[in-house]
This record gives C-alpha cells, sequence and structure tokens, in this order.
C-alpha cells in the first residue's frame, strides 16, 4: 500500500522535526489553501461525502476483524476551538462511528495512577474515529507550567507518551495531532464575545483569566512538547486558528488524507451471495 | 413548567394504552404530516437549528449541576433503520452530546448479571442525548420468541423495565422509545438490495433470514412489550418506517418536541460579569 501524497494544506501544517518556535506561526493564515471563507466553507461541506464513505468502510472493516481505528487528538489555548471541531468538522461523519472524549482535571482516582491510565481507558475502539478533547499532552502542559509534577517527572514522560503513541500504531491506530494556534489577542476578544453575550456565559470561567496571564509559559511548554513529541509515526501538526472556517477546514483536511491513505476497502461477502440471493427469494411467505 | 403541545407527529405516532396490534399500524403512512418526501426532508433539515440550539442548552445546564439528560431508545427488526436514524437524525446534533450505545447479544460476562447491568452501564450522564440501538427491549423480544430465558423470567422482566424507567425519570432522564415498524414485504426489499450490492454485503449476515422466518413471533413480542411497557413517564411511538424520509423526520420531532417541553434556559453566570468584562480590559498586555 501506498499512501497518496497529502493535501497542500496538510502539507503546510505539519510541523519540520527540529526547534519549534510558535511566535513564527502566523495564526490567522490559511496555508495551503486558496481562497477566503466562503469558499473554505463551501470546501469543508464538500468533503462531507467522501469523509462519511471512508468512515463507514472502516467501520466495516471491523466486522470482519480489523483492528484499525483513528485518533485525533486536538489540543489548544481555551477558546482555541476544540468544541468547534467537533460540530463542525466532526460533525460532518456519521455519529455511530465516533467516540469523543474529553479530558477534564483528573479526578482524585485517575491521579492515583499514571498519566496514561485514564487515557487508556478512553481510547477508540476498532473502526471507529476517536477524538480527544484534551489528551495526555495535558500532562506535560498544565502540570509543567502549574507544577503538578516534578520536573524529573515531566521529563520521563515525553518518552513515555512517544512509547505509548508507536505502541498504539504498531496496534492500528492512525493517530493525527493537531494544537489549535490563536494569539492571544484572539483570545482576548472571544473572551470578551463570551463575557457580552448572556448564552455564552457558560462557557466562562474566572479560572481562565488567570490561565491567560501565564500565556508565555504555556507557550513555551507547548513549544518543548511539539518538538519532544513529534514523531514520524505520529507528527504534529499547528493549525492557525484564528480563521475559524480555516481551522476547520485544515483538521477536516487532514482526517480526510489520512482516511484515504488507510486505503480502505468494502469488506467481501462471507457467505455465498448467489445462495442467500436464491434462499431469500425461494422463502415461505412472511406476513 | 407546562409543556407544550406535542406536534401532530408525535401525537399521531404515540401508542394508545390498551392492547397493541400492529397489523393495524401501516407501515408505509406518513400520520400527522401534509407532504411528500422532499418536504420532509427539508422538514428534517429545517429542525437543525432548533434541536442544535436546545442540544446545547442541555448540555449547558450541566454546568450548573443540573441532572436532565434525553433517553431516545430504538427498536425494530433488522433493516428497519435505526441505522439511518442515528445519522440522519442524531447526526443533526452535535456530536459531543451525543452518546449511542449499541447492544449486540450479550457477551458471557453480560449474562451472568441481571439483564439490565449493561444497560446501566451504558446509561447516558447529565446533559447528554443518549441513544439506544437496540436496548433491554431485546430482552424481552428475542430472548422470548427464542426461549433464551424462562417464561416466568420473560414475566418478571415487564415490571422490571417499567420499574427501572420510572427510577430514571425520577432521576431526571426524559425517555423516548421508537419502535421503527417496517412490513415484511419491505425488509425483503432492503435485503434483496443489501445482497445485490456489493458495498453493502457487510450489513449481510446469514442469520438475518432466519429470525426473518420467526416474523409472526417477533410481531407478537412486540405487540405484548408495547403493551406492557408503554407507560405514562415513558411511552412508546409505533413509527411507520417504510418510508425512510418520514421515519427520520418522525423521530427527529418527537425528539425535538421532548427537548422543547423541558424549558430549557441559559445558565446565569456564577460570577461578577461587570468585574471579569473590568479585569480582562485591564489586564496586563500578554505575548
Amino acid at each position: 500500500m501506498t499512501s497518496p501524497q497529502p493535501s497542500p494544506i496538510a502539507d503546510a501544517l505539519r510541523l519540520p522535526n527540529g526547534p519549534v518556535d510558535l511566535t513564527a506561526v502566523e495564526t490567522d493564515a490559511a496555508p495551503g489553501f486558496d481562497g477566503a471563507k466562503a469558499d473554505g466553507k463551501a470546501a469543508l461541506t464538500a468533503m462531507g461525502d467522501e469523509l462519511a464513505d471512508l468512515q463507514e468502510r472502516l467501520w466495516a472493516e471491523r466486522t470482519v476483524g480489523s483492528e484499525r481505528r483513528v485518533l485525533l487528538v486536538l489540543q489548544g489555548m481555551d477558546t482555541s476551538g476544540k468544541g468547534g471541531v467537533l460540530r463542525h468538522t466532526i460533525g460532518l461523519v456519521d455519529p455511530q462511528g465516533v467516540r469523543i472524549t474529553s479530558f477534564k482535571a483528573p479526578t482524585e482516582e485517575e491521579k492515583r495512577h499514571d498519566f496514561l491510565w485514564r487515557i487508556e481507558k478512553g481510547l477508540p475502539d476498532a473502526g471507529y474515529i476517536g477524538v480527544f478533547d484534551r489528551s495526555h499532552y495535558e500532562d506535560v502542559l498544565i502540570a509543567r507550567v502549574r507544577g503538578f509534577a516534578d520536573p524529573d517527572e515531566i521529563e520521563r514522560r515525553y518518552g513515555a507518551i512517544n512509547d505509548f503513541e508507536a505502541r498504539l500504531v504498531d496496534d492500528g491506530f492512525s493517530i493525527i495531532k493537531c494544537m489549535l494556534h490563536i494569539s492571544a489577542d484572539e483570545q482576548k476578544a472571544r473572551l470578551v464575545e463570551r463575557l457580552a453575550n448572556p448564552e455564552k456565559h457558560w462557557k466562562y470561567n474566572p479560572g481562565d483569566l488567570d490561565e491567560r496571564a501565564l500565556w508565555p509559559a504555556y507557550r513555551e511548554a507547548y513549544e518543548v512538547a511539539l518538538e519532544r513529541t513529534s514523531t514520524d509515526v505520529a507528527p504534529w501538526h499547528v493549525v492557525p486558528s484564528d480563521k475559524k472556517w480555516f481551522r476547520n477546514l485544515a483538521v477536516g483536511q487532514i482526517l480526510l488524507d489520512t482516511l484515504r491513505g488507510l486505503d480502505l476497502q468494502w469488506p467481501a461477502a462471507d457467505f455465498d451471495v448467489a445462495a442467500e440471493t436464491e434462499r431469500l427469494a425461494e422463502e415461505d411467505p412472511v406476513q
């Protein structure tokens, strides 16, 4: 099996090896896409049928024992649009074949285990597109910024994550990692909007501003995490996300590229089609 | 809180009390809806925004401690279109707020427990729309037809189901039960179509014809189950499902009615909005 070429968008967003400087990534750009907002929205909608078709093939494969599945990891600062991607991009495919796992602050029970314990439990079964809304990366992001773990433990985790993800890939996972990258100004505008709209107050938490004040520390933590954990089998994509339409389109395109790369075929019948057809034609009347 | 009037569709499909005769229900009708296929599809699409809005309100409520949630139970013979409802109707709402649980033949572990054990584990959390693709009703349907349990145990289960569902409603569940009702002829046409299309072979199982031969026994088992378990707090709807567009529309309409009946409000802010707005405006520059 040879994988098709990645699309221009996926190609442009895939993180190259080496040191990462997020300040050098324009958050309001639309790399790899020639078109304006309306074109981008139309392009995403146009993907829907193929995404749904490929997802159904992935789902069908599991009925004949395939272990393949997709895991999309979404990371980003508050308001970067993880929920928007779930609604607008993942919303394009059949909900039967999707498993979304949201990772909040760990519970007391989760804290008593290794950081990957709860992650394992949230993995998608064969045939599914799993989506992580936040993930094991929180354990090297907020955990590093807030000092929730010792530096030695944080250091250990980068390698543990790479080992974990390599094992998943060996087990049939295709892993897509997307960092939704917004500017501090864009986050401010989105928080202002939430505060101005009573229908969005439930999304706001005063703690959001405390996290925001740590923006440079988060940026550094992301840069380290991206550099240390972008591997050949599970590379990172940095998705400019000030433009919501481009963010949704870009994640959709990377997902589509990934599914195309699996060369998914409809399973062949494991029964005698002609015999079954005859049996159905000749059955006694059913009332 | 007063519930709004049910729509004409929901009103027409709600099972009246008393003995049930499924042969008297036209499977290719579209009761409560004046319009053809194109109108029905347009009506379903037109529901999307309101369904999504109400679902987001349900989801938002959980952030302030609400225990409310919706459980949609889908039952029906093979090919009746449970998967189609999931794709076309449930696909209209944000996948973040949906939990789909499919019940297959019970595992050995599941068989060692009471029949409701695995059902409890599949229930949606607060804020979710949960969907059961098959359900605890299999334990009085196939279990009755195939004799997987003694008649005494089957008899006990009707009451156990009613007690179980009443408890769920007390706990904040709104339960919607839909039997997707197709004719034997329509099932035959759909099986013929599956056999004729290699892309659908994976959906076909020779065992489907063995179940089909038991059609009258299944009809009787459904009639008994519907009569015994249609209660004021969790009534059944019999959805004529030969017309796929009507089936999808009808389930969407009943779901919409249910969400409207919850009188869902956006949660009020539990913080000082003015103070937070000022804090955001006066923050130090973030880079």
